[in-house]
C-alpha cells in the first residue's frame, strides 16, 4: 500500500494541458504539492506545462512506482498492462464507465480484475477520486482544482468513502467549509482490488491519524474488517449506505430471516466497537470528537458521568434530555465540588446538575462561572463536562479561559455554542486549537458525546471490542448416527435428531421421546405427566403449526392414541411421532445461528412469541464468542429487562442463556456444513431455557 | 396587543448616553427602525443621542403608548405605577431579578402581577429581550447593536422564545448567521401577564407570519394553548424544554401515572397538528421548511410519497432510509414518468425510485437531469420531490434551471445539496428565492419533509386539528344511588360500583355479580360458567393483587366457598366480595382519564399487561374527541398492529375501543368531580374488549 501514499515517482496517464479537464486539474495538484517525479503521459504532447511528456506509460524513465490513470475507460485495461509491463507497483484509476455504467463497463472491470491476479499490480479504483494527504499536500485526485486555497485543512480525520460520485461532492464540501481537518481521504470506488480492509489496515497503522471515518456501501470481507475494527485503538465511524442482502436468500429458519434490513451488520460493527452514523456531516462530527479526544484509556478509561454547566435552565433542560435520550448519564456531583458551588451559589439557589451558573455570575461576575467550571472538571465523579457558551460577551467572547482550564485538568470536554457568527467563528478556531468538540446543535453534541463516551472501555482493554475466543472444554460426543448427518450434503434434520445434535453441545431440552404406536403415545401421557404435546415429524417440513402436526394439552390415553393415528395419517406414513413435555412457560426467547456470506457463522438472540416481529428486538454476533461475549450480546437486547424479572415475572439465569449460544458456536464451529440452527421457541421454565422446538438445516457448501 | 406591536409613541425607560449600556443600545435600535415618537426617560440626563430626555414616564407627552423598561428591578414596580398614572397602555419590561433570581425578586414580580391586575395595564416581561420585527426594523430590545448590520434577514417565520438568557443566544444567533429570515421575534421572560397564547393568538393573525416557532418551558393556559394551535391554519413549530409535572403529584390511577415524562404534552401537540422539534436548529429548519410551502391544503392537500432525483446511487440509499425512517412512502412512478425515464436512461437500467439519473446524464447530458426532475413534478403519484445537487459544475452550480420546473408545476420540491462553500452559499440564496426548503444534512432534510407532508390533513380540513366537538347521545341513567357517589367529595368507587357507573356510559364490563355468602360464591360457579375470579373489594384498596385479595382460577364450588371465607377474612369484614367470569383474551390493553391541571380532561390508551411498562406504548387525546377523533388516537398507538389481527392473533374492533373512549370523555365531561379513570385491564375476547377492572376517582376539587 506505501507506493499509494509514499510514491517516489508517478506517471500520469491522461495529463491535459486544457485547463478545466481533469488531466489538467490533477497535474496542477501534483505539481503543486508533491515532491517526487512527474511524468505526464499523453502520445498527443510532447510537454506539459513545462514537464517533458511521455508517449506511453513504458517509455516513463525511474523512479517510478505509481501510475494516475484517467483515459476513457475503453483504453484503461491497455494501460494497465503497460504499467505491468514498466514494472509500476501500483495504479490508482479514477477514470468512470465501469462496473456502475453497464455491461460494456461490467466487461472492462472484469478485464482488470484478471490483470490484476495475473500481475499482481495493486489497483484502487477504478471510478474513484483517489486520495488527497492533507499533511504532505498531496492531492492524487482531479476533484478540485486548486485544493489547498479552497479552505481544506489538515487535521487528524481520515476518510474512507465508496460510491464515485458522492464522494466527490462530499470531499469537496468538506475541503472547501473549512469545518474538518483531514489527514487523508481516499476515495475508493468499484473495489477491483484496493478495499475498504487494505484502508482501514493502512489508516490503523498511519501516524497522521487519529480518527477514521468510513462511508461504505458494501463489505468485502466482512470478518477481516470485523477483525481489524476489533484490533483497533483508534476509533472508527462508519455509515453503511445499502443493507444487506441475506434476507433476500431463501431461508430456511427464522433465524436467516431475521438477518436481513442490516441489523446483522449493525450489530457486529457494534461488537466490534465501531461508532455507527447514519448521515455524512454527523459522521464528520463524530470522527472530529473522536479524534479531539484521542485513543482511549490513556488515564484508565473513560465513564458515561456527564456534568453540564450553562449560563440558562433552559439550555440545560434541553441537554439532559439528550444526554439522557443517548444513553448517557448525569453525573452525581461530589462532595467538594458542590462545596465550591454552594459558596459560589446565591443563597436561596440548590446545587444541581446541569450547573446552572448565571444567578451566581450575577452574584460574583463571570469568574464564578470559571470557578463551577474548575470544579467540575476536578470531580472524580464527572466523566465529561458539557459547557454551554452563549458568546454574550462574557470574556470577551473567547472560550480559552475555560480551555486552558480544561487542558491542565485532562478531563474530557464538549462545548455547544450560539451566538453571532463572529464569536461563533472565534470559538471555532478556539476549540480545534484546544482540542474541544465543538457544537451548535445540542443534539448533535450528544450524539457526539455518546460515541466518545460509550464507545469507550469501562476501564481498560481494546476499543469496546469483543474477545473473539472460544472456550476451550471436553471433546463432544455424538450418537453413532449423528456425525454422519452432519456432514450430508443438504438435510434438514428433524426436531428430535435436531435436539439430540443440540443437547450433546450442552443445550437444555425439553423431555421428549419418540412413540412408534397408539399404544406407546398413550403411555407417554403417564411417563411424561399430563398434558404432553404430540408432533408428527415430516422429513423436511419445519412448519408444523401450518401442516396440522402439532396437538396441544394431550392429558389422557384417549386422546394419544386418536392424535397418533391422526398424525401418522396426516403424514401419510412419510414421518415420525413426537411426545414431548408441555412445558408452561414464563417468557419466550428465540436463539440460532446462521452462515453469512460477508461474517461467516453468526449467532442470533432475540424476543420470541408474538412479539418477537412486532418488536424486531433481537440481537447478532459472531460465533466467535465466550460466556462473557455471549453475555455482553444478551446485554444489547432492547428488551432485556425481561431477563432480569420484570414485574413480579421470574428472571431468568443469563449465564444458562450465554452458555446456550457458545454451545451453537461450538457447533458452528465444529460442523461446518451446518448452515443455520433455530431454537424456537426457547421457553423459560422456573428461570431455566428449554429449547422446546429446533431445526438444524445442513448445507451443500457453507 | 396591538400597542406592542405597533406603538405610535414610546417611552424608553432607563435610557443611557453610555456606549455598552443597554439602555444605549436600545435607543440606537430604536432610533435606527421605529418611526414613532421616542421619548429617553432618565432623571439623570436633559438630553440624550439629540433626544430630549424626560425625568419621570409620567412627564412624557403624547402620542406615547408602549413603556420599554429596563431599570433595576427593584425601581420596576414604581416605573410600571407611573405608566398606569400616564395612561400608558403596555409595558415592555427587560430587567432580569425577579421570580428567576431568588425570594426577593419573586416578591418584585407578584408587585407586578398586582398592578396588572389592578390596572389591566399590559405587561410583557420582566426578564426578557423584548421583541423585534424584521420587516418593519423595529427592534424594542437591547439584544445587539446595529442588529439591521449583522446579518439579520427578514423572512416570513415568527419566534416566540421563553427563558431569558437562552433567547438571547438564539436571538443573537439567528440574526447574525443569515440563515433565517425572520418576520417576528418575541421573547417573553416571566410572563406576568403576556403568554405563548397571546403572542400564538396574534401570531396566527399576523399577516407578515408564514410558520410559527416556540421555544417554551411551561405552557400555562393549556387548553387555550390547543385550541389556537387546533384552529391556526399556520403550521407551528414547538419544542418543549422541561416535563410535565403531573407525574409528581399522588396519582391513584395507572392512568395518571402514566401521564408523566412529557408524553402527554407531546401527545397533545401532535392531535393539534403542532409539529415538535427537540433542538434549537432543528426548530428553525422546520419553520423555513414549513413557511416555504406555506399554508396547507391549497391544491387540495399534500400526501406523503416522495421521489428521490440524484446523480449518486449511495447518496439515494441513505435518503431511502431515512425518508422510511421519518415515516414517509418512496413514491411508485406511473406509467408517463416511467416512460420518460425509459428514454432517457441507458438501455440496461431499470428505472426505479430513488432516481439515479447518472448514468442518463453521461449518455444524454445534463439535459437529462432536468428532464427527469420535470417528469417527477408532473407525475401525480409524487406528492414531493428531493433532489440532490451535488454541485460540481452542472448548470454553473446553480440550481435555478431546476427550481424553475418546480415553481411551473406547483409540487413541493426540497433540496440536499453538498459542494464547495461558493456553489452551497450561490443554492442556498436560490433556495430563498424559489421558496425551496434547502438542507446541507440528509436526515435533517427528510425530519423537515415529514414536518411538512405529515402534519398537512390527507385531503381538506383545519392543519391536522382533531375536531373537539363530543357525539350528542342520549342522556345517561343511573341506578339511584350513583349520582350522589359520582359528586360527593373525595372518594374511590370499587371496582363493582365503577363498573355500574361505566355500564352506563357504553363501556362493556365483563359479566360479573356481587356475593354476600360462601353459598352464593358457590352458585356463581355455575351461573357464571367454570373458571370464575372472586375479588375482595376493600374499601379504597386499588391494588387486589399485591393484598391477596384477587383469586384465579376457581372451577368448583369447595374452591368457591373457601376463597370467600378467606377473602371476607382478609378484609377483616370491611369490604364485599364480587365474583366475575374469568375471561381468557387474546390481548390487553389499559384505558383511562386524568385531569390535568394545564389541560383539563385527557384520554389515556395503550398496551396492557406486562408489556405495558415494558414498552411504555400509551396515547393521550384531550377528553373533547367525537369517535373519528378517537379512531386516530388509535392510529397512533406503536403497536397499533396488535389491533389488526397481527401473526394469526385475532384482531379487534376499533368502533368498539373508540366507543370505549368517547364515553370515557362523556363520562368526565358530565361528572365534574371524577378526576381519575382507570380500565386496567381491557380485554379483547373474541375481538371485541371488555373492562376487567376499572377504578373511579372521585376528587375533592378539579
Amino acid at each position: 500500500m506505501d507506493a499509494f501514499f509514499n510514491p517516489s515517482g508517478i506517471a500520469l496517464v491522461g495529463a491535459s494541458a486544457r485547463e478545466g479537464r481533469s488531466g489538467y486539474r490533477i497535474l496542477r495538484n501534483l505539481v503543486t504539492g508533491f515532491e517526487g517525479a512527474i511524468y505526464p503521459v499523453n502520445p498527443r504532447s510532447s510537454e506539459i506545462g513545462g514537464l517533458r511528456c511521455y508517449p506511453s506509460v513504458t517509455e516513463v524513465p525511474d523512479p517510478v512506482d505509481l501510475a494516475i490513470v484517467l483515459v476513457p475507460a475503453a483504453a484503461v485495461p491497455a494501460v494497465i498492462r503497460d504499467c505491468v509491463k514498466r514494472g509500476i507497483k501500483a495504479a490508482i484509476i479514477e477514470s468512470g464507465g465501469f462496473a456502475e455504467s453497464g455491461p460494456q463497463g461490467r466487461a472492462l472491470q472484469a478485464e482488470l480484475v484478471e490483470i490484476h491476479r495475473d500481475s499482481g499490480i495493486r489497483i484502487w479504483g477504478p471510478n474513484c477520486m483517489g486520495l488527497v494527504d492533507a499533511r504532505r499536500k498531496h492531492a492524487f485526485s482531479f476533484v478540485m482544482e486548486r485544493i489547498w486555497d479552497n479552505g481544506m485543512m489538515d487535521g487528524d480525520v481520515s476518510l474512507v468513502v465508496q460510491s464515485g460520485f458522492l464522494a466527490a461532492g462530499f470531499l469537496v464540501d468538506i475541503m472547501s467549509h473549512g469545518e474538518l481537518g483531514i489527514a487523508k481521504a481516499c476515495s475508493i470506488g468499484n473495489k477491483v482490488d484496493v478495499d475498504e480492509s487494505d484502508l482501514l489496515e493502512y489508516l490503523i497503522g498511519d501516524a497522521d491519524t487519529r480518527a477514521i471515518g468510513m462511508y461504505l456501501e458494501s463489505i468485502g470481507d466482512g470478518r477481516r474488517f470485523i477483525d481489524l475494527c476489533c484490533a483497533s485503538r483508534k476509533p472508527i465511524v462508519v455509515i453503511k449506505g445499502g443493507k444487506s442482502e441475506i434476507g433476500a436468500k431463501a431461508a430456511m429458519s427464522h433465524t436467516a430471516s431475521m438477518a436481513g434490513n442490516g441489523a446483522l451488520v449493525s450489530d457486529l460493527l457494534a461488537q466490534a466497537g465501531v461508532v455507527e452514523a447514519s448521515d455524512f456531516h454527523q459522521m464528520m462530527d463524530m470522527c472530529q470528537a473522536l479524534a479531539a479526544v484521542g485513543e482511549y484509556g490513556g488515564s484508565g478509561g473513560v465513564g458515561r458521568r456527564v456534568a453540564i454547566l450553562t449560563p440558562s435552565g433552559g439550555a440545560g433542560i434541553v441537554s439532559t434530555d439528550f444526554v439522557d435520550a443517548v444513553g448517557l448519564e448525569l453525573a452525581q456531583l461530589s462532595g467538594p465540588c458542590r462545596e465550591k458551588l454552594e459558596s459560589i451559589y446565591p443563597s436561596w439557589m440548590p446545587v444541581a446538575n446541569p450547573v446552572d451558573i448565571w444567578p451566581a455570575v450575577e452574584l460574583n461576575g463571570p469568574g464564578a462561572y470559571l470557578s463551577a467550571f474548575r470544579a467540575l472538571c476536578e470531580d472524580p465523579g464527572v466523566d465529561a463536562v458539557l459547557f454551554h457558551f452563549l458568546g454574550l460577551g462574557m470574556f470577551g467572547g473567547s472560550i480559552a479561559p475555560l480551555a486552558e482550564i480544561a487542558s491542565a485538568s485532562g478531563k474530557v470536554v464538549f462545548c455547544w455554542t450560539i451566538g453571532t457568527a463572529e464569536v461563533v467563528a472565534r470559538v471555532r478556531k478556539e476549540a480545534r486549537e484546544y482540542r474541544i468538540p465543538l457544537f451548535r446543535e445540542l443534539s448533535r453534541a450528544a450524539e457526539c458525546m455518546a460515541a466518545v463516551l460509550k464507545s469507550a472501555p469501562p476501564v481498560t482493554g481494546s476499543v469496546g471490542a469483543e474477545p473473539a475466543v472460544m472456550t476451550p472444554s471436553e471433546p463432544v460426543e455424538l450418537a453413532s448416527d449423528l456425525p454422519a448427518m452432519l456432514a450430508t450434503g443438504s438435510l434438514v434434520l428433524d426436531e428430535y435428531d435436531s435436539k439430540r445434535v443440540l443437547a450433546c453441545y450442552g443445550v437444555p431440552v425439553v423431555e421428549e421421546r419418540l412413540v412408534s404406536s397408539p399404544e406407546e403415545a398413550a403411555e407417554a401421557v403417564n411417563e411424561l405427566g399430563s398434558p404432553i404435546v404430540l408432533k408428527g415429524l415430516a422429513p423436511g417440513e419445519v412448519h408444523k403449526t401450518e401442516r396440522g402436526l402439532l396437538r396441544l394439552d394431550v392429558s389422557d390415553e384417549g386422546q394419544a392414541k386418536q392424535h397418533y393415528v391422526d398424525l401418522t395419517g396426516a403424514m401419510q406414513g412419510g414421518g415420525r411421532v413426537l411426545a414431548q413435555k408441555q412445558l408452561r412457560g414464563s417468557a419466550e426467547f428465540i436463539a440460532g445461528m446462521l452462515r453469512d456470506d460477508q461474517f461467516g457463522a453468526v449467532l442470533m438472540f432475540g424476543l420470541g412469541g408474538l412479539m418477537a416481529e412486532l418488536l424486531e428486538d433481537r440481537v447478532f454476533a459472531l460465533a466467535s464468542i465466550d460466556e462473557e461475549g455471549a453475555l455482553r450480546m444478551l446485554a444489547r437486547l432492547k428488551t432485556q429487562k425481561l431477563l432480569d424479572g420484570f414485574r413480579g415475572a421470574q428472571g431468568v439465569d443469563r449465564r444458562a442463556l450465554a452458555r446456550i449460544l457458545c454451545g451453537l458456536a461450538r457447533l458452528a464451529v465444529e460442523n461446518p456444513r451446518v448452515r443455520e440452527i433455530d431454537l424456537n421457541p426457547l421457553i423459560i421454565c422456573e428461570g431455566r431455557p428449554f429449547a422446546v422446538d429446533a431445526t438444524i438445516v445442513i448445507g451443500e457448501d457453507c
